[in-house]
């Protein structure tokens, strides 16, 4: 009988990470369904009646054919879009696979890479997987702390550093200026990676990266999973310098982005009239969010994403107490992991029936935990 | 200003290859339309109504959410419908992508991967990708030669061996005690790699890997993309020894999956009338295909596929210039690149009017390179 082939020293060194628990698995396990999902930031609206007619149509006429491998047409309209040149953007599954990408064409096993303590655990999950040691630096007063970030990048040599803005999971954001600060203090050898995510969302006028900004060292993250609402399609960019973008190639999964998503993608940036109006249902659903939380005098953060990241007042023990009570009301949310981000609980914006719960709960949650 | 940070040593190595190019990017190119795809083996029918209505409903209810991260349900279905454990599945972003996360589990830098001259494009991009060494044997009397593939792993201590039955792009098939040998055959820290993409279509029963086959140095990879016509929802899974499958989960892009390709892939599975009429319209129009390369003189190789490869009895020199008169006449197909495949053309199984088309065009094709 032959054996069992062992795995190359990389992954045989890894953990068994996931770096997310999903709601339907969290549903499995406490046999019983979520009555608001709220965890993950998705969209709850519906989304543009241009996609869904498309996905429609793409289901029964392009299904069974294999997506277009260069993302032509998609790349097209996002280069309008944002203000670049096709060149400078590839596409690809998520933001999620094209972290996956980049770090595995700019660090060799062993190189760093630098980020927030508490930032996004899909990042960390790449650079552990392909051999590369993370150096975490702490969040300043709730915002990405981009000189400390600089300066951990030069004493280590780094090759990545990764911010993302507006960020996840405090919803804060930085000054495009000190973007562009960070990009001139890396030493010269290192990329700086912004994901946004939640760009859409912005508040602050002074926080946007504005369209067509280049640097050589910078690559930007968009995805159509938060304003777009297209979280369980799989479509986001990279956008940067034309000979980064050309590495992507060699090395993608060049059929990997579905031709559903492809369609989806293409019809929904074209339907700029959804977008606005999403944005402002997002933007009362935050406010709304923020007076329940104030309401069980609680602390909701400033935010410019679709949640509300909400100080509990006292340490991550107490938080986590919150957290598990307001999930065992049947509603999914999640919070920050590290000290001292774990003192708030994240909630994203709802529909109205939703935040009913959320107003309903909250309060229950907090009598629950009133012992502790 | 800052600089442009270079790639990693093995990215930087690489060369800015692309496995397949698309029939869009070839349209775009030629300025006009495909008015046949007979190029990429895909289905030619639409999927099942089952799996239509429930992308339909999909795309409105469920864009927004992001994909259940463990393919709980539909590991579940195919656990059943091939004979296994869920614990000894997974799933991914077609085989193309789980060929990926493969190589980077098994194979390190420098390590050798065996497979036939001629064969599977990106499963030859993803070990040169992370840094692998390819070695190739020779395919024999069109079919792959497995005692030779394993003569080869032994003689170069290969972590891996990659063959497909029934092949793509000969159509052949081997038996699978055959298979059975191959596995005992090969060193005890090598792993065979069974790309089973057409095994639906099977027509020699010797030829099918039983369900529940076991070997702890056997994964084989099952998709959704020809049999099932959903080559554009990318979903495919792997099946092997269940310490194996935990594998992918450190490495793999665990929200890769979309939530249309899963809800797709579980509607498909579950209509098997649909599988069966499938079957049958590809068995007819494969004969059909074949009488009509018998017909203009050339050799239709026997096929347990959805395409025919066809013999043109000359060079690749030859069989290049039949293509390329065929692609001008609008028929996307595509053929075998060594020699000395490369004395074929390759055409996918297509509708009445897409072999209407093929019949009319072939003789013409014929006749413009009859001066060679």
């Amino acid at each position: 009988m032959p054996d069992l082939p062992p795995f190359a020293p990389i992954p045989a060194s890894l953990p068994a990470t996931v770096p997310f628990v999903g709601p339907e698995q969290m549903e499995r396990e406490r046999g019983r369904a979520f009555a608001a999902r709220l965890g993950a930031n998705e969209l709850t609206l519906e989304p543009s009646p241009l996609v869904t007619e498309t996905l429609q149509q793409a289901a029964t006429d392009e299904a069974r054919w294999y997506p277009e491998s260069t993302n032509h047409d998609l790349i097209d309209a996002l280069a309008s879009h944002f203000g670049y040149h096709p060149e400078e953007i590839v596409v690809g599954e998520g933001i999620d696979g094209l972290l996956g990408l980049v770090v595995r064409l700019f660090m060799a096993p062993g190189d760093r890479a630098v980020t927030s303590l508490g930032a996004y655990p899909t990042f960390n999950y790449h650079v552990a997987g392909f051999g590369g040691v993370l150096e975490t630096v702490p969040y300043n007063n709730d915002r990405e702390d981009l000189a400390a970030l600089a300066a951990r990048a030069r004493d280590t040599g780094a090759r990545l550093v990764y911010i993302s803005n507006p960020d996840n999971p405090m919803g804060s954001w930085v000054a495009h200026r000190d973007v562009e600060k960070l990009c001139d203090a890396v030493p010269s050898d290192c990329l700086v990676l912004l994901d946004e995510a939640y760009a859409e969302f912005h508040t602050d006028p002074e926080a946007i990266t504005p369209p067509g900004f280049r640097r050589p060292n910078l690559l930007r993250f968009r995805t159509f999973s938060k304003a777009y609402g297209l979280a369980g399609l799989r479509v986001g960019c990279a956008i940067g310098h034309p000979n980064l973008i050309a590495g992507f190639d060699r090395i993608r999964n060049h059929f990997g982005v579905t031709r559903l998503s492809q369609r989806a993608a293409l019809a929904a940036i074209r339907d700029e009239a959804y977008l606005t109006s999403v944005i402002a249902t997002v933007a009362a659903a935050r406010e709304r969010l923020a007076d329940i939380a104030r309401e069980n005098n609680l602390t909701p953060l400033p935010s410019a994403t679709n949640f509300v990241t909400i100080d509990c007042g006292r340490d991550g023990d107490y938080a986590r107490a919150v957290l598990r009570e307001i999930l065992a009301r049947d509603i999914f949310i999640r919070m920050p992991g590290p000290a001292p981000l774990d003192r708030c609980i994240r909630i994203s914006t709802g529909s109205d029936a939703e935040l009913d719960l959320v107003s309903e709960v909250l309060p229950e949650a907090l009598k629950a935990t009133a012992h502790i």
